[in-house]
């Protein structure tokens, strides 16, 4: 799905810009290049920048004409990095990978599209795009360079694409269960009675407010178990009893 | 509120990274820039890759340990480009920026910790980070600039701030800045080696573990005031000293 998306970059100036534009292709798994009428291209500084992702500047492709970097494509997204007169419709960088990831999934190519790095897409090259997406910056410096623009517009198609079924928390050690975590609240309430924290009398909300810190940390067996053994230890410390009247435990 | 989240970088080796992460946080509104032993620093490509924010290079902080960076800080999260093994909580960079925004909502600071170029973080600077938070890369080549993860992070951040402008209300007690809670474990460190848990000798893993409980609870300034209430009285039981020998506190 990734490979449908197809970054076009436009008379870009600084080689070191493409080399870096492909290394943020290629962290995102992204993989197909276009360049129209690049300055220098080849060029050992786009390598030297591409790290890794040599092999995307191998395949780049360069085209005349941003209407050859196009065939093909379902649908055209020019990037901004500022609202224009022309009344294309203008969407955010988020908005526009969604509908970019929609289509992609019907196997369908989307390009986007950057334009040089002092003045952005042509009017002429905004007209062949059929949506205008704006990447939101600060307005009083907006001026974001165009491998970082790639890279985050690339890490917006990655998360849009049914592929970023990501990362969040598989933690794969086992939770406790609530009779565990129960035992330990009565552990713990019958340790702060016996130092003198908990006056039983007169409980106030203490218990509720200790059980609260612990539930938000949503405890595994494992720290359950270590949890306890420091308020058994709490209790019947080991050097205390030595000390006090030579005890062994 | 995006002026509430600091930036920090851990022993940079090239500084034209530092300039681009300058360019990438101005660019999105950000504007509080710390530096952890940097190799080359102030520089002069630093400076030039920086474009029109030097002045973030002018103001960044250069400190001499993490510790020094997190100071004042609420929440820090490491940002790492792999899974790792030990268990933090594991979120993606737009969850990891939510939360920030809720935070910084209440006017609290949120330090986003960003490790060197060829390693990361390593595991005694992620110990100081209650979460951490990884952007979704190619898992066949996931080699992210580390300028160009500061662009998408600090992308998250002001794409989260702006809609979190309903969240404000929510939860309106401050949170332990890292000093407090620093001063906790110390506390709890010596309490444990005092009542025979941990062996200072041979102190395995548990204060790393220990200290994950607690960073996923993410620690209310009232709530380190109980749990340190607890630990002095650990040390000093009241009952105990009036059972064994009578003595008032």
């Amino acid at each position: 799905m990734l490979n449908q998306f197809r970054i076009i970059l436009c008379q870009t100036s600084h080689p070191g810009n493409i080399g870096s534009a492909a290394r943020a292709m290629k962290t995102m798994g992204l993989n197909q290049l276009y360049l129209v009428q690049p300055k220098h291209f080849p060029d050992t500084e786009a390598n030297a920048l591409a790290c890794g992702a040599v092999d995307l500047l191998e395949n780049a492709v360069v085209c005349e004409t941003l209407e050859d970097a196009l065939k093909g494509c379902a649908l055209a997204i020019g990037m901004s990095a500022r609202k224009r007169q022309i009344s294309h419709e203008l969407i955010s960088a988020r908005t526009a990978a969604i509908r970019a990831a929609e289509i992609s999934a019907n196997q369908q190519q989307v390009a986007l599209v950057f334009g040089t790095e002092m003045s952005g897409l042509s009017n002429r090259e905004l007209d062949l795009c059929q949506l205008l997406a704006m990447i939101p910056t600060n307005p009083d410096f907006s001026s974001l360079n165009v491998a970082a623009a790639v890279q985050v517009m690339c890490y917006e198609l990655r998360m849009a694409s049914s592929e970023s079924k990501l990362v969040e928390s598989e933690s794969k050690t086992p939770l406790a269960t609530s009779d565990d975590v129960e035992g330990f609240y009565q552990h713990l309430e019958e340790t702060l009675i016996k130092i003198g924290f908990l006056n039983p009398q007169e409980p106030k909300k203490l218990m509720p407010r200790v059980r609260r810190i612990y539930a938000r940390a949503r405890l595994e067996k494992e720290e359950v178990n270590i949890l306890r053994g420091i308020l058994k230890l709490t209790q019947h410390p080991k050097n205390y009893h030595q000390k006090n009247d030579g005890d062994k435990e």
